[in-house]
Order: structure tokens, then sequence, then C-alpha cells
């Protein structure tokens, strides 16, 4: 055996979401990052590959050569794995170059610009038999899988709502507009049709799903722009209906001043009720109608495997974004080394977000959006893309 | 001067908030309690009265008999106001009475049966100009207070969104359904059109409009009966509209297992953010872009006179539910008594929820009702009765 | 049956705790004040005695007066009981004529002066056959009578440790030390040999010793006046042994700046632990080694009677100081009646911190002060007056 | 510039810490891990290190043969410094064969057996002029940083009390005993004289002087075994006295069952307080006599250049124990870099545990010891070492 080798796509001097890849990707001394196109700019990405200490023969001019110069190398050095980390509309054509020269994927969410896009690499994903992985941080904290967990169990009993909420407040001025991270998210080229369904409400309906085992089946939908000159939607509410009855909300919010990525979800049933907050997050509670609440901490008492796979220290020690985000890595690690060397594969590392949730994610920005343009109340959630103008 | 005279109708054995009104009445000694008809059962009411230390002949059979005896009592004897705590149904001929025997009246939420009688409820308050005060309790609070002061200061720049959610989990199942407190609520010949919405969504969307001084325009509602059998509303999500244009959601639900009386609102401004819970009404926590969060306690540094006015100790005595009550009763006999004795208004004594609110409530309630009947996505906040079945 | 009837000493105009008394004893409908000697200036005495709609024949120049006035009155007119609220030195004196006059006492902690009149007070109460009260407010809270329930029933098993705090910050400065709150507390001559531990360590340590069961055997104490000039302590810790071997520790202070009344305390066995917080007065948590943590509610699922008993409101509504400080009048009224009119003592009745209480409280404060001034680590705890100089 | 390469000793199979250790030297790509003695078993040390990728030529047996091999290697190959994560009796002899053939040092704490071992090794480590860190861990976070600052800047005003805390519970029963994180600790021939002092005791008395800028003159202390048949200490309280006049508490505990790693600590000062918890350790609250408490989270507003160096990722993501850890390596590495390549060295570098804190961090440990013997009350804090028999 031996690390798997990772190469990235993006995420060059200044971008936040490029150092979380590269530092949850090798935090578990399994993957380890040996080439990059970390930037537009030939000459920034080898500066940058360079202060990383990679070998300046593998630090690319751009995506294209990195994958074609890659699967040429031998199979005792080239990559295994291309972690995409740009701007929305460069994950197709990155993943489907990838896909076709057999490299598996890590791809940041949402995972392409359109539906129709993430259709189309489904259909990739499958005829060049790689692995897709769609980083879902929020799916990787251990008290999520632990209420993952617990409702699987029916210790919830029906699922009869569920309200998830993720507020921002970093775009409630135009101060921020300008700034790396904002800018691309904005303007429909790099982004898509949505801002902040695409970079927020995505996540939202995702751990709704996620944790609940349910689907999302209609939806009403009133998406905003708060601050004048936005072509793109800076918030907005999402009534929701599951494909078992349940009723939920979903709101997101980069305008909602004050907050700080304040995602919570809360799942209610006929016998328990769950919360989990990310600003919290190794712990879970979880209240019933007749006794008292119970607050699990992370490590403590007896928690679910899927729970302790993805936790690295004991209990009282937090664990925060960065190991969650290196979670998803890990588990997609350990898929793909019980491939590799067939090995036996650890039920936890099937429990990877991939194509099926990037699918899911493209659907709901697309329905949401066409709902919200709606003058009708409620919108079948449909799988295929739609016509929004 | 001398304590305002207080009777009661309805709040016999068993009525939890008959209780909370006779303490809340009489908490600050500027009101006592000397007449009562406070069951349909004379021989109950009788008895219940001498429980209180009553006079017995003020402990009457029905209210029809105490309005009319009372108003033939001389000054120096007879009640000031009337007290009606009674299921929805009655509210309406009970208040009629009293306005027009020139008795000021108290009345729990929601105000009526319908929107109509609260129309012509303001009608007759008007025509007999006596004063009306309604129970919205959670505007009693000192945090709140201060709260709205904060937003009308302008503290919070322009008001961009409001989030009120209202979670109970009482009626999750149906084995409360046969209790005292739940029987009417459920029965739409004692409590109207809704069930949640009348209950505690009036409540919410009372608070948002109170705090934020902003008015709804618009609604878009979907309202649900998670149990079984039910013909009224258990659960509901409201999207809202303000008159400046701010976005809104309002949450209320009675099956919210494992949650309790949960009032949360949070008022996103352009400046700033506030957040206020009833759990931990002593505390109002601001927010703001680029400063460290502040956490207001009651009682500590420079507060409102409007706050200040509904303390009782100073800072760092936790005050709750009974005395947010009796901040409502107090703002009102100061009301009344600054008229009878022609004595200076105080500011505080005008901040009592009145017939106003108690008509815009009715509206609420109907306005959410047909809005969630309609397949059309927005529906327009009307203050005139609408055709709902 | 009819209402008790109460005079009070003390808590004339801008005295907080006389208005938290009389707000107290008259919030359950038992007890009703009929008297007072409200100041030591007779004309302000009077006068405010008018302003709370008194008789004006009762509203007395002196406590000796009304004493002895009311003791000629009849049986259907005299107050029953006396609620003292003065400064520490004249507790004493009037309990004692009041108890020489058949009526019974609430009264403020600290109970008396000093320790050697507290026995002397013990002895005249057990002489005169009246009964005796004292506010330790904090034992009054529901949440708190669950604590005692839970370690009462073994379900902490066997209490190791034990950490109290009260904390408050403000006499942190010069600034306050004349408020009319502040002057008396640090004048010896009014206040006794202590302030800190005089005015909230003693609250703390009958705390610990209320849930725990448990007494006080060993101290080791550090007094503290942290603002020059004082003469007595501002703060202090005390290290404490109890009588079943567990050990403990006592922070009292006056100067933690930021703080208010942040009383808490933790209790830990070998089986379970829990932990109260005064500032979340309705949720008592209990820990254990190897399942997720309780959080009880008030009023949520199986409580214990004697919880229960001190509830006014269904869960979801929270209850304060002024609630638990009526938990004191309520339990001692029920005590008072049910022999009055030889009813069944209800349990809770006999819940009431009394002369044991006072007295244990008074040697607490002579122990703390005494082993401060030693050289010695470890005093023993003694119940006879000790010499202090 | 390369990555600085790092060998260690222990933290084999099992122990929790030496993982830690790995993670957190690697964590930001400037150090890796190259070398180690990670078993006393020689077979455990070898395959272990090659399940973590290592060369096997570089799996040593023992450490011995590791620091005399790797010095012997050339410079652009061997090891630059060396983590030790061992139980506390092997920190001296690892330590000092290592600065001898020298090498750079990470020590966990407490730095050595006792205080003479770690005067001496100061000697060593300055004759043989290599860096030496120590981890305190808790130092590591950003708003442990941002406390410092602080009160360094003034904002504070004088400090009154400092408050500070570390209950654990997993020690609170027999069970754990024979657990690999337990049977040494408690074993005095490879702990030292302290169990819970010298375990998380000094954890506690460090970040007390470590924010407060104070150094500890006097204390008296109260250690205690709760568990039978224990011959060191699970639980202790150390009243301090700082060399301002600051009065202090520390409570250390490993049987307060229910808690993990809940550090606190509370400073007071004339003008303001401040409040860090470790299990929320992403927020740091400043309170004021009479302004709102400010809530500082990591990453909003104005943070001070120091907090921002030991921050990983924006506002709104939680960083935790292993960013904490990775910290005190990430400022060392800097340290050693600045040095190494003669560049500038960043303020934060410099902000690493080193040995003056190893050496008071062992004098607290004994001075605890001996207090706790003692019969006076007060001792004076020493730095030379003391007979405890």
């Amino acid at each position: 055996m031996r690390k798997l080798r990772l190469g990235m796509v993006g995420g060059g001097p200044g971008a936040f979401i490029g150092e979380v890849h590269r530092i949850a990707a090798q935090l578990d001394n399994e993957i380890e990052l040996v080439c990059g196109a970390f930037s537009s700019d030939p000459q920034k990405s080898m500066n940058f590959g360079r202060s990383l200490y990679l070998d300046p023969e593998r630090c690319y001019a751009d995506y294209h050569s990195m994958i074609l110069q890659e699967a040429k190398l031998g199979p005792e050095q080239r990559m295994d794995l291309v972690a995409i980390v740009t701007p929305n509309h460069l994950h197709f054509p990155i993943a489907k170059l990838a896909a076709e020269h057999g490299f598996h994927i890590v791809c940041d969410k949402p995972a392409t610009l359109d539906l129709a896009e993430a259709l189309e690499l489904q259909h990739i994903i499958a005829k060049n038999d790689v692995r897709f992985a769609l980083t879902h941080t929020y799916n990787g904290y251990p008290m999520v899988k632990e209420a993952k967990h617990r409702v699987a169990t029916g210790e919830l009993g029906r699922i009869v709502k569920i309200v998830v909420e993720y507020p921002q407040g970093w775009l409630s001025s135009k101060d921020n507009e300008n700034s790396k991270q904002a800018e691309w998210r904005m303007d429909p080229a790099r982004s898509g049709i949505s801002c902040c369904m695409a970079d927020i409400g995505v996540h939202a309906a995702n751990l709704a799903e996620y944790i609940s085992g349910l689907e999302i089946t209609q939806l009403c939908a009133d998406l905003n722009s708060c601050v004048d000159g936005r072509s793109l939607d800076d918030d907005g509410t999402v009534l929701l209906r599951f494909n078992n009855g349940a009723r939920g909300v979903l709101l997101a919010s980069q305008v909602s001043l004050g907050e700080q990525n304040n995602l919570k979800i809360r799942i209610y049933g006929d016998k328990a009720s769950l919360e989990w907050q990310h600003l919290n997050a190794n712990e879970l509670r979880i209240s019933f109608a007749d006794q008292p609440s119970q607050l699990l901490q992370a490590g403590v008492g007896t928690m679910s495997p899927l729970s302790q796979a993805n936790m690295r220290t004991p209990a009282g020690h937090p664990e925060g974004f960065l190991e969650a985000f290196a979670n998803i890595y890990r588990q997609f690690s350990q898929q793909l080394r019980a491939e590799l060397w067939q090995s036996e594969m650890p039920l936890a590392a099937l429990d990877v977000p991939g194509i099926e949730q990037a699918v899911r994610g493209m659907a709901f920005i697309e329905n949401t959006v066409a709902a919200s343009a709606s003058t009708q109340k409620w919108h079948d959630f449909k799988l295929s893309p739609m016509d929004i103008s």
C-alpha cells in the first residue's frame, strides 16, 4: 500500500477553499498532493506549486496539460485522483477530461454550472468507471452522522417536519462584492443561475435529505436580491414537501448580517426530534415528548460506528470544519483504496456524497429558481433540466 | 387614588391562563380582582370565586349577570375593567356587553372568532369610548421593548429580513387532544378557522410587526394538519412581505415535538441585526458586520425608558412570563389611571396592544388561511373579512 | 379560611428587596399586606404605606409601635406574620419582639448580625412557639428542588465534589459604594463582620448544603478586599469539606466585573453529576459517565412533587426570581395555614429554610472569617460563636 | 526552502496524542515526519512506522539509535527536530540526548519527571543552543491569543481575580484505570509526584499566566484522591496569589463525572473582564461594568495580528483542538525556519511555550504538592526543587 496521489485544479493564492482541500486531503496521511494547475495564470500556478514544495515538473500551466501529462506517467507515479476547486463553470470540463483519462474526482459543490451538465457528467462517470466525491462538507461532521443514524434506526419515528437554515451575512452590503470569493459567485457566467441557493442553499437541502433519508418532491420558493444591482439571488426561503409527506422549510441567506455559516437543522418526528447546529458541531440534541432532552457529545457514550469512523480524538477535543472536510476525503480514500488493493470496503467508505447527490443538488438549484419565478405556489421537483428565463 | 377593580369572565378551575391573568393583574398592587363569572357552571363559578376570597355576592353565575349587576353598583364599588379569559367564540359577546356598559376590557388573544367580529368590536369600542388591551404577552418582555427601541432609533438601518418562529410540541400526538387546553382550540365552533395560527402564529406575527414597526402586506402560506383527523391546522409556515419591501418567514407549529414556547425572532437590517428568544428572555443579541456581537442583559448599562418601565428588579434577577404578562396589565392600568385621575400619561402606558392589533391579528389569521387554501403563490394582506370555505 | 395578614418592617422607598417581598408574598393570593413600618422616618413610613393603599391607621412610625399595636387588635384583624426587610443589625431585635408577641416571622438573610444573636433567636423562636422562615430565595427555584430530589433518591451516587460560585460585579469600583444597597452592607455596624460572604456567600453555602443534603465540617478561606479602603471582604474563596468526606469549593465575589447574580452549582457524584445555573434557572443538567447528558426543563416530563409544587405555569413559561421568592412565602403560608386550620400539612410546606438554616448561615459567616484570618490551612466548622478580632 | 524534517519518539499504536502530534505537525505543510521510534518494542515501532509510509530504514528500534543514526545523516536528509510523545519519565533523557546532538525539540507537557530535571534541561538546551517547544495546546487557540492581546493592551485594566478550571471525569471510577492513557499517569515512577495536577492542572496554571501575563507567587492547595487505592491526586483546588496582588482559584479534576476537557478561564479586571471556554473555543466574551457584553467570534471584525496568525479559515468555520495543536507546531516551525534561512522572524513565531514555561510548569506541580501537604495555609511559589516526601 501507499498514499494516494492527488492533483489539484484551482485553489491558488487567495482561494480559501483550495487551502482547505489541501489540508483536508492530507490530514490523515493517506493522500499526498503531487501536482496541480492552481491558477489560470501559468506562472502563478508554477510559483504556487513550488511554494507547496511540489516537484516543479508537476506544477502545470493549465488543467489540460496536467491531465494529459499525468496520464502519460507510469502507474507508480501518476496521480490517482484530481480535486476540482475552481469556479462552478469549470467543474464540468475538468471533470469530464479527468474521467476520460481514468482519474477519480473530488469536486466542490455545486457540481456543475447547470443540471444538464450534471446529468451528462453522471453518464461520463459511469461510462469511464471512475469514482466521484462531492464536498458536501457538513455531511462530514460526526454528529451529523450520528443524527442520520438516529433517524435510520427509527428513534425519531415518522418524520413530520424539517427546518433547515443557513444564514450568512457576508454579502449584506456592496462592500464585499469585489472580493475574490464574491465576484465570480455573483456572475451568472461562472456561477450559474443562482448565487445564494447554489452556494449554500444546496448544502442545506443536501443536509436535510442526507440526515432524514427523505427526498424533496415539491417546493415553493421565494428568492430575493436584497442588495441593489444584483442579478442573482442573495437570499431565499423554500417551502418543501418530502416523499413521505413531511413538510419542510429551507432558509438560506447571504444578507443576514452578523451571521457566519450558522447552518442549523431541526428534524421533528412523531417519537422524538433532533437539532444540530454547525457552530456547536460536536453536540447533538435529541428531544422527546415527555422525557428530558438528551445532549449527545461527540465521543461520549455509545455512538454509531459511522459516527466513530469520523472522529480522530476522544470526547472533549473539539473537531471542526477542516476535520469534517477531511472526513469526506478520508472516506473517499478508503473507498478507492479498497478497490485498488481489493480489500474489504469499510461501511463508512460508501457514505460519501457522490454523483447522485451532485445531480440532486443541481436539480435543487434549478427547481428552486424555477419555482421562485412561478406564480403558482407549488412546483414539482424534477430531475430533468428546465427552461428558466 | 385607589386600586383599579377588575372582574373576570372565564379562567375557572383548571384554566391555566386564568391564574396567569389573576397573578399578572395584581402583581403590581394597582389592580384588585373584585368579581368574576369564572365558569359556565354557576355553582362552579361561585365556589371558585370563594376560593379566591371574593365577596360571595360578586361571584356571578354568568357574564351577563356580572356585567349588568356591576353596572348597577356605585362608582366607589363597581369594577373598572373586565378580563375576558374564555375560549375565542365568547370574546366578542362579552366584550360587546362590557363596552356597552362602559367597562374597559383586557382580552385574551385572538381577539374574536373572526375578523368581522373584530371589526365590529373596533366600532363598538370607539363608540362607547372604552379602552381595550389585548394580551400579546411577548410584547411585555423588557428586552422585546429594547429590541423595538433599537429598531426605532435606526441602529439596525433598513430592515431587510425577519425570521420569526414559534414551535411547540404539545399537540404532536393524539394524547393531548382531550385536555382542557386542547379540546376547544381544535373545535372550529369555539376556536374559529384556525388552531395553530390563531393560537400562536398570531403571537409571532404580532411580535414581528411590533418590534420592526413594519406591516405585513403580502403572504404565501402553507398550513398543515400533521396528525390524522384534525380539521384545523396544527403547523404552518408563512412567507411574508412587509411594507418597506423586507422579506420574512413565520413558522408556527404545535407538532414540533420537544419544543415548548420556543418563540424566537431575528431581524436583519443593513447596519445591524438582532435576535431575541423567549426561553432566554432577559438577553438580547445585537450583531454587526464587522464588530463583536453585543449581548444586552436586562438591566445592564443604558436601557431605553420603555424597557426600564417594564422591569421590577435590578440586573441579574430573571423575570419571566408572569412578569411580562403583568407588564401588559401595568401599562394598561397606568393608561386608565392617567385618564381617571387626569394625571400625566406615561409614555409606556400607550405601549399596550389594543384594538388595532386585535384587528390585525384576526386579519392575519384569515389571510393566512385564505392564502394557504389558494394555489396562487402570493396573497395580498387585507383588512376586510374574506370568504374562506 | 382567609388570606394570611402580613406586616412589614423596612422595605421603604428605594429598597429593592422590600418590593420583592411584597410582590412575592401576595403573588399567590394567600397572603395580604395589611400594615407596615417601612422606614426609620415616621412620615416616610406613613406616606409609603398609603402609596400601597394600606389603611393609614396601620402605617406605623416604627416597628415597636407596629408590633405592639397589632398585638392589641382582635384575631380577625391583626397581622399573622411579619416580614423583616431591614439592614442586618435590626433583624434580631425586630424578630425577638415579634416572636414575643406571637407573630410568625419571614426574615431576610443573613438572619442576624452575628452567630450569638442567631442562637439566641433560635431559643426565642422555640420558647414562643412561632414559625420562622429565612428567604434563601435560590432554594425556591423548581429546578433546585428537582436537583435536591435527584440527590436524595441516590441518582448521583456518593457525592464526591461540590463547586458553587456566586459572582457579582456591582462593587468592583468605588462608584457604587454610596448607593442605598451598598452603603450599609459595607458598614460593620449594620452588616456584621462580613460583606461579601454575609450577603451572597451564605446563599451559596446554603444552596450547596440544601441540594446535597450534606453539611460543611471544615473550611479553608481566603477573603479579600479588592478595592482600597474597604474594611469588609468584597471577594473570597472557601475550600470545603463535607460530612461524607466530599470536597468542595465556594467562590463568592462582588468585584467580578460584568457578572450579575451568576450563581451556579455543580455537584459531582460517582454515578452522575448535576449542574444548575441561576441565569438559566428553568433548566437542570444531569450528566453521566457514558450516556448522553440530560437537559431537564421545568415542567417537562416527570418531575418530583416538590418541584411541581413550586411551579405555577406549564413547561415553556419561564419563571424567575420573583416566583422563586414567592415559593418561599407560599410554602411558609401553607405551613402556617395547615397549623391554623388544622388541615393536613403538605410535604412541600415543610421545605422552607428555617431557624436551623439561619443559625448555620451565621455560623458559616463567622467560621469563614475566622478561617480566613488564620494561618492554619484547615478550620473546623463550629456552631458556637467565636472570637474574631 | 524546504519542509522541516521531524522525528518522533513514542506515539505508537493506541497512543492518542501521537496521532495528534503527527496531524498537527504536518497540517500546514511545513513539516514532514521522516523517522520515528514509536514504541518500546522494536518490532512494533518498525511496523508502525511502515504503516505511516516512512522509509523502513528510518523506523528505529529505540530513541538512542534514532538520534545517533539521524545525527550521522547528511544535512540534506537528517531530521531537524524531534517530537517527544512518551510518558513523563522519558522526556528528560530523550530531550537531553536530542539536544546534545543538535536537534530541536517539541515536548509533551509536563516537560520532565520533576523540577530538578526541568532545570537541568534548561541548562542543556541553552548550552547546546537548540530550540524547545512545549505543547501547551490551549495556548494555541486564536481566541486565547486574542484574550492575551486584550489584557496586554490594558483593556481589562488592573487584573483583580482569575478563576481557571479544568474538570474532566474520565478517572471518576476504577473502570478506566487500566487503559493505556490512565495506567502510566497513575504510576509515580512514570508520571512523577502528581497525576491530576501534572496532567491538566499545569495546563490551567499555564493558561492563567499566559493570558494574564502575571506570575503565581503564592498558593494554598488541597489535592485529593477521590477514588480508593490511588497514590496520586485525581482532583484538587489551588488558591493563588499573583505578582500584581491579584487573587486566583485553580480547579482541576479527573473525577468530575460527565465533564470532558471543560477548561474555562475568567479574568476579572477593574475595567473589563473576559471569559473563554475550551468547548466553545471560537468565542471570547468580554464584559464591562455598564455596557453590553461583547461576544468576539474568531475571524469577525478586527482581531489582533497574533490571533489572525493562528487561524486558517474565515469566520464561521470552527477550528478545534487539532488546529490549536498545529498552531504550536506552526509557530515553532516559523521560528526555526527564520533561523535556518536567516529570514525575518514573525512576531507570532516567538509566541511558543518554551523551556521557561516548562520549568514553571514543573515548579507549579512541585509547589502544589508541597503546599497541599503542608498544614500552613500559604506557600511561596519557588523555582527550586523541593523536598516532598
